[in-house]
C-alpha cells in the first residue's frame, strides 16, 4: 500500500516536473533554477528548502545538511539526486547540473546576493515572473483534498466556538486556545499567527492577538487558518457579542460586508478575470458608502502558501481557472472605532466554484 | 507614563536610525532603502513590513495599506513621513524620497524583481551585506529585557514540563500544548513551529510534530521558542523516558553533547572569534568519535529574528562582542535511529556570558 503511494507521488511530482521543463523550453533555456522552498516542496515533495536545478537530462536538489536525510527520502525517484551541503551553496557543483545553456529562475526568489553568487560561478540566469507559481496556480486532484481538509478544519475550529465563553478572556487566551486546536483537528498546527481582534482592535486588518484587550460585548473578529500536509487554509470570521450598539451599527454593516462577498462569490467561475471579482465587491461596498473602508485586496490564491497567486485586486488580469483556489474576503474599517471582514476559501470548479470553509 | 515610554521609544529608535546614517555616510551613499520587515521593525518600531527610505535629511516609511494605521502609529516621532501605498510599491515617490545620489541596500532582502522595479525608477543602487543585521547583532539594553523575558519564558515552558505525562501521546498533542502555553506564558505564541521529536523522529534535526508517532520510552528531543514583543527566543531539550535502552547508548550521548555545549559555552566572551567557539564543541565531540554526525553549525545569533547573524560555524570570523545573543547547540544524529541535541541561548557579558534560557 505505501509502495504504492509512494510509485502515485513520484508520477504526481515527475508530472509537475514535466509541465516546468514545457515552460523551461518555451523560453529556450536549458534547465530551471528554483530557489523558493514552496516551489521545491511542490515540484519535489521535500520541505527543507535548498536549491532545485532542474534540466531536461537530469534534475538535482541541493540540500542544506540540516534538512538532507528527510529532503533525500521524500525526493528519491523524482530527483535524479540529491546533494548535500553544509555551509555554503556548493555553486561549482550546481554549475555543473545546470550544464551549458541558460538557467532559467524566477526573480522575485533570488536575492541580488544569490544572484551575484551564481552568476559568478559562470551561471548565466534568465529572469521568468512566476516560473513556478504559474503552474502552482492551478491545483491537481491531491492538492485540493490536502487544501479542502485544511479548509474543513479551520471552519470546524471556529465555527464550533462558543464564543461568548471567552466574554473576560483576552484575546491572547482565545488565541491560545485557537493555535492548540489546529493540532487536535489533525492538523499541523496554524498557517499563520491567528488574528484575535475584539473591540476597537477590530480596527486594525492585521491586529496581533494582545494580553491586555479583554474580549467583551460587541465585535470579534477572527482570522485563522491550519497547514495539513503540507497546504494552507484561511479564512476569517467576525462576531457580534451580545446585540451590542455603538456610533457604528455593526449589525449593518456586517451586513453589507457579507452582500459584498456574496456578489464577488457569484461571480467564481472560470474565464472570470481577478480585477472583476475585485470590482463586483467594492462596487457593492461602494452602494453602501462604505468602500473607502475597504483598504486591501478582495483575495488571494490558497495553497502551499498562504497567501499566492491568484490575488483579487485591482488591475489583476488573471483569468480563474478550474482548479484554483481563492479567498473572498471584503472588510471595511473605522480607525479607532472598529472593522468587519468576512472570508471564505473557494474552489474554481467547472461550473462556478465550490466553498471549501464549510 | 505612556508619554514619557514613547519618548523613550524614539529616542531609543532614533539612535538606531543615526548609527545607520553613519554606516550609509562611510559608503558615501545618500540614503538607504530598506525593505527586510525585521530591519524595518528594529530602525522604526513598525512590524508592518513595506520599505523604508533613510536619508540624512529625511527618512519615509512606505506601508501598505493593510498595515498603514498600525505602521503610522508606531513610528510617529521616529520617521518624517509615513506613506500609504495600495497595490505596487509608490516608486515616485520612493525616488522623490531617495533623492539624488546612491542609495544603499542589503542585497540579502532586494530580490531581483524588486531591484528591477527600483532600478527602472531611476534609483541608483549600490549594495551592503548586513547592512542593518551589522547594528542588530549587538543588542541594547531595551532589546536584551524582551530577549531576557523571551527565553525565561520558554525555559519555564519546557522545564516545567512533566514529559512522562505525555508518554502515550502523539507529538502533536505536545506540540499543541506547546503552542497554547506560549500565549499562556504572557508571550505571543511560539517564535517557530516547534519540534517534537520521539525515538526514531529525532534522528532528524528539525523534525515536524506527527500525529501518528507516539512518545514512548527513551528520546524525546523539544526545540521551542516564543516571542515577546518582536524578540524570539530558541532552546532545546533532549530527555531520555524512563531509562531507555537501545544499540546506542543514549544516556552517554547525551552527557558527550552536554559537555560538547559546556566546552564552547565556557569560551563564550568578547573577542573570542565565533568559528573557534564552534571549533571547541567540535573538537569535543571528535574526542567522543561523534563529530561526524554533527550536521548543522554550533549556534547563531538570537533577536527580532530566531535565526540571525552571528553564527558559530565553521568559517565565521565575527567576533563576539558585548550585547550579542547566541545560542549553543551542538547535536548529534544518527540516521534511521535517534538524535540528541542540547541548546541554550547566552548573552555576551563584559566578563564572559550569561545563560538567559534559564
Amino acid at each position: 500500500m505505501l509502495w504504492r503511494w509512494r510509485l502515485r507521488f513520484q508520477k504526481l511530482h515527475k508530472e509537475r516536473l514535466k509541465k516546468l521543463y514545457e515552460k523551461v523550453e518555451k523560453i529556450q533555456a536549458s534547465c530551471a533554477v528554483v530557489t523558493s522552498p514552496a516551489d521545491i516542496f511542490y515540484l519535489t515533495g521535500s520541505g527543507g528548502g535548498g536549491l532545485l536545478v532542474a534540466g531536461f537530462g537530469r534534475t538535482v536538489l541541493f540540500a542544506p545538511s540540516v534538512s538532507y536525510y528527510e529532503a533525500s527520502l521524500s525526493s528519491s525517484g523524482v530527483v535524479d539526486e540529491c546533494i548535500e551541503y553544509r555551509k555554503a551553496l556548493p555553486l561549482k557543483k550546481i554549475k555543473e547540473a545546470a550544464a551549458a545553456g541558460k538557467a532559467v529562475c524566477d526573480p522575485a526568489f533570488i536575492s541580488m546576493s544569490m544572484y551575484d553568487k551564481l552568476r559568478s560561478a559562470g551561471i548565466a540566469l534568465v529572469k521568468s515572473e512566476r516560473l513556478v507559481l504559474s503552474l502552482r496556480m492551478k491545483k491537481d486532484g491531491e492538492e485540493i483534498k490536502k487544501i479542502d481538509r485544511a479548509c474543513r478544519s479551520a471552519a470546524n475550529v471556529v465555527d464550533s466556538l462558543d464564543v461568548e465563553k471567552f466574554i473576560g478572556s483576552s484575546e491572547a487566551s482565545l488565541a491560545a486556545h485557537l493555535c492548540e486546536r489546529a493540532w487536535h483537528a489533525g492538523c499541523a498546527g496554524v498557517s499563520f499567527e491567528p488574528v484575535v481582534a475584539a473591540g476597537k482592535s477590530s480596527a486594525s486588518p492585521h491586529h496581533h492577538p494582545s494580553h491586555s484587550r479583554i474580549i467583551e460585548d460587541g465585535l470579534l473578529k477572527i482570522d485563522y487558518g491550519v497547514k495539513y500536509k503540507g497546504y494552507a487554509s484561511d479564512l476569517t470570521r467576525t462576531f457580534i457579542l451580545n446585540k451590542f450598539k455603538d456610533n457604528f451599527d455593526y449589525e449593518i454593516i456586517l451586513s453589507q460586508v457579507e452582500s459584498a462577498k456574496t456578489e464577488a462569490a457569484e461571480k467564481l467561475k472560470p474565464g472570470a478575470a481577478c480585477c472583476e471579482i475585485y470590482r463586483a465587491a467594492y462596487r457593492k461596498l461602494e452602494e453602501y458608502g462604505i468602500e473607502k473602508n475597504f483598504v486591501h485586496g478582495l483575495g488571494h490564491g490558497v495553497g502551499i502558501q498562504v497567501h499566492e497567486p491568484p490575488y483579487l485586486k485591482p488591475g489583476s488580469d488573471t483569468v480563474l481557472q478550474e482548479g484554483m483556489v481563492v479567498t473572498v474576503e471584503p472588510g471595511v474599517y473605522f480607525p479607532g472605532a472598529g472593522g468587519v471582514r468576512l472570508e471564505d476559501t473557494y474552489l474554481i470548479t467547472r461550473e462556478g466554484s465550490r466553498l471549501l470553509t464549510r
